[in-house]
């Protein structure tokens, strides 16, 4: 593949310009009795937004770059200037950017993208890798640090496919979307399986970099599980890794570059494993007694090898906001109700379980999976809301902006622990995130799902909505988001699970590897990145 | 657990000393008539062993070591001079053993491990981290690299368990030996289920150190998958990573010890997953008319997740030398070989497949197995050569020291590559051993097996045997070893899939990561061990 196709979006937030969620107005009344009034958000247009003027670039950039693949117009760097955190919607919608790359490169080739390093790195021009633009953690933010001159490197030219169907293994370029990738393996009755929440718009290389885990990680794996091989340009040469099942050669390099976040060079390539295409999509829901009996029941069908290949267990706040706000309105919302009230389950904790597959491996599956779901005291509510789920899985970023219009903060966190910490750690970061944001009068609302098992734990994910605080909005961010890393960190648990550390938590990797585990990634990219252009203020804390 | 319980082994070579089994007359018959005739080795008396006088080591070495802790007898010194590898045994057996520690340290706990790694870098003193002492790659070998002291560290008396049963996850000694940590978790009800051939003295440092894989790795997963949490002592403090099921904060520090052989520290401990022990094992063989269609069967079962937790596919001349040199003899083989002729099955390739949880897993997943391996052109040859092979698959090293004392050098390797190059890669491999081993006139055998499943590939696990040539064993083993490493790079094949770099493989590094990740694990080195004591002359190339 070549050539630049890359779909319409919005400059200032999310996805499809024509796709605009309404909130129900059921949802709103019980959304302004949750968590309070907001005052609506006003976005300004694009030619309001402040930019600073690009600084100069050097003739040989331009010459590294390619023809025609050095873009210095305003929408250029406007729409690489910011991820899809809270922090960098308000940035887009207020206006206040602060800083743009001086330029955009969207090198054709590998091999023009290892020149342009070479060029950045003589020059000290800083880079930042750019994929879809999705970090949610800061991780595309142009930070500077001290270098004048900084460039976006958006890789989305590079989106070569190559499929060993022997091997099941395909080599696939750092451009490819979720859904080009999806596509072009979908051609030879294949996929990939990794479908993040982000999965329409994120790209290979942001998967490998970031480390991310798709909805479906219990079947399919997350990305790094899938990995088998990767290139990485960075600005003193190539390092790749062998196209091998496994290798017990030393420490892995494969490893290494994934989870780098662009900071030791560009991801190139990227070896993936993959699989027939599922004949069979089998989703459905289920009600838990209570968010700590879901628990147990995943981790039941975690130990006993019988995980579903998706499965999510809501929290009481977010099982019922998410009934009232999205999921599950006006007469269907009843119906459940008077379904419940029937099974003698009147609150409790939505599970989504998905199974795909041959027929036969679905069935068969399901079978045992059913029997521990309903042992640990859960009732089926059928398919249809597991359809329904599975059907708006892409929708929640959509559904953001439409709270932000209304003038509601929503950020979402995740972090990981072992099962026999999970429910403390869930309490602790539901408190720090309820205490900090009440703290300033208003009412919020903390919701927390479990998804991504395994044998000895799980993730824990956060969606947090306040009604947001005009003209302070970071500040009201940055409180809450410190509030609940530090809470993470001093559970003990992983400060992401699979949202990256980019700006937004590389404080805390202290805490999660040690002052000598920082020095051994800081050693490893003096190595690799002499002159530190690489991504600059991401991953490693200042 | 404290106090060193050690077995008695042989100083000589691998295991007790009160096992010895014997090749039955027409074994011997058939290696003649397959390999020719071996002139018998003699081994020399332990007093008869060439020590060079140690160098004297520092008070503060002593003390660092702790009381009692550090051993300058002359058999502590030449039980820590060696690895299992050929070149090792001839070592040992010809007593011309060339270089052995000047003391070997045995710290009672991680702090003792960490001091005296402190003084070893101040005073310039190499540093063997040793465990087993089973490594088959030279990486326990006191290589000197310009230091004129060197030390073995056993890690024998670091045998700590702590189990979190809620969460499956054991934290372990270093110098917990295979069986001590199995047992210490079937207290518990548990497992850890990682049993490779090395298990009965190998040890979980050195199996998180080198990447082990057990045999029934498609099951339980290989070490290094098992693995959620490592503690290194380096020369500079101490490297720690979280105990959480997954992260996405960057790089995988965990991924860099894990595989590191002693080169950047000393594991001082390991988190691992466990699981429910076994009510059941399974474990059969089956006859595939030949290799090809073997792997292919494998591939089939590994492709549509139907894996058994042991599988393995020896090719012809595997399958008829086990049969005939210690498998099945006599009665039991003619019995065996009548079945197969009515069965119209002559020839072929032996499968081993084993299947271990809890009955109703077994049976539901072996139906599903058997259908594919029938599929696949397999006939059952029942569970007695099944349950034999479980019951012997310890007893290679043991045989190995009968065939060296008959005078055969015996010795093996492995690789891996993806399913599409998996048959090249064995024919290159087998033709490279074949050609250097013939070339000086004599036989040779030349086994393979292909076992560690993958979606994407495999490992290929070589064993070859012939003549030894007496006061030569060592050019004409390094002559066979220099051809099979050649061919495995030149294939882009892994150099090990699963006993790791040491000395043997390390001129072979760059070939498998490139000058660029020799660089980059060289960083890592100088900024963990700056003064470069930490195993010299392994892992990576001079």
């Amino acid at each position: 593949m070549s050539g630049a196709s890359a779909p319409v979006t919005r400059w200032w937030g999310w996805g499809d310009p024509g796709k605009q969620p309404e909130l129900p107005p059921e949802g709103l009344a019980l959304l302004r009795e949750l968590v309070g009034e907001a005052e609506p958000m006003q976005r300004v247009e694009l030619e309001e937004v402040g930019v600073p003027d690009p600084a100069p670039l050097p003739a040989s950039l331009v010459e590294a770059a390619g023809e025609h693949a050095l873009l210095d117009g305003r929408e250029h760097r406007i729409r690489r200037a910011a991820g899809q955190s809270y922090p960098d919607l308000v940035r887009l919608r207020t206006g206040r950017l602060g800083d743009a790359p001086d330029a955009v490169a969207v090198p054709a080739t590998a091999e023009a993208v290892a020149r342009a390093l070479e060029v950045c790195a003589a020059e000290g021009i800083a880079v930042v890798p750019f994929g879809g633009g999705t970090s949610v953690v800061g991780g595309v933010d142009p930070e500077r640090a001290g270098f004048e001159q900084l460039i976006a490197l958006d890789l989305r030219r590079l989106r070569d496919v190559t499929v060993d169907e022997r091997s099941l293994v395909a080599r696939l370029g750092p451009g490819l979307r979720g859904p080009e990738a999806e596509d072009a393996l979908a051609e030879r009755g294949l996929t990939l399986g990794h479908f993040p929440q982000s999965f329409e718009y994120a790209t290979i290389g942001g998967f490998a970099a970031t480390r991310s885990a798709g909805q479906a990680s219990s079947g399919y794996g997350r990305f790094d599980d899938m990995v088998t091989s990767v290139a990485l340009a960075t600005p003193v040469g190539e390092l790749r890794t062998l196209d091998v099942p496994h290798t017990a050669a030393g420490p892995s390099l494969r490893e290494l570059v994934v989870g780098s976040e662009g900071t030791l060079g560009v991801i190139t390539e990227v070896g993936v494993r993959v699989r027939a295409a599922p004949h069979e999509h089998r989703y459905e829901a289920w009600m838990a007694p209570d968010f700590e009996s879901g628990a147990e029941m995943v981790r039941a069908l975690a130990q006993d090898d019988a995980l579903p290949d998706v499965v999510r267990v809501s929290d009481e706040a977010e099982t019922s906001a998410s009934l009232g706000l999205a999921g599950v309105a006006g007469a269907r919302r009843t119906a459940l109700h008077a379904y419940l009230r029937l099974r003698r389950r009147t609150g409790g904790c939505m599970v989504i379980t998905g199974w795909e597959g041959t027929s036969e491996a679905v069935a068969r599956r399901r079978a045992v999976a059913a029997r521990l779901i309903r042992a640990g005291g859960a009732v089926s509510l059928g398919h249809a809301p597991g359809e329904a789920w599975r059907r708006g899985r892409y929708e929640g970023p959509y559904l953001r902006e439409t709270l932000l219009d209304l003038g509601y903060m929503v950020e979402t966190l995740e972090t990981a622990h072992t099962w026999s910490r999970l429910m403390e750690h869930r309490e602790a970061v539901t408190r720090a995130l309820g205490d900090t944001l009440r703290s300033g009068g208003g009412g919020c609302l903390v919701m927390c799902h479990l998804s991504h098992a395994y044998r000895d734990g799980a993730s824990l994910y956060f969606t947090f909505i306040a009604p947001r605080r005009p003209e302070a909005e970071i500040e009201q961010w940055r409180a809450a988001k410190t509030a609940a890393c530090e809470a993470i960190v001093s559970m003990g648990g992983t400060i992401t699970h699979h949202h990256a550390v980019g700006r937004d938590h590389a404080p805390y990797m202290p805490a999660e590897v040690g002052d000598l585990g920082i020095a051994t990634l800081a050693a490893m990219k003096e190595r690799l990145d002499p002159a530190g252009i690489m991504n600059p203020g991401k991953l490693l804390p200042r």
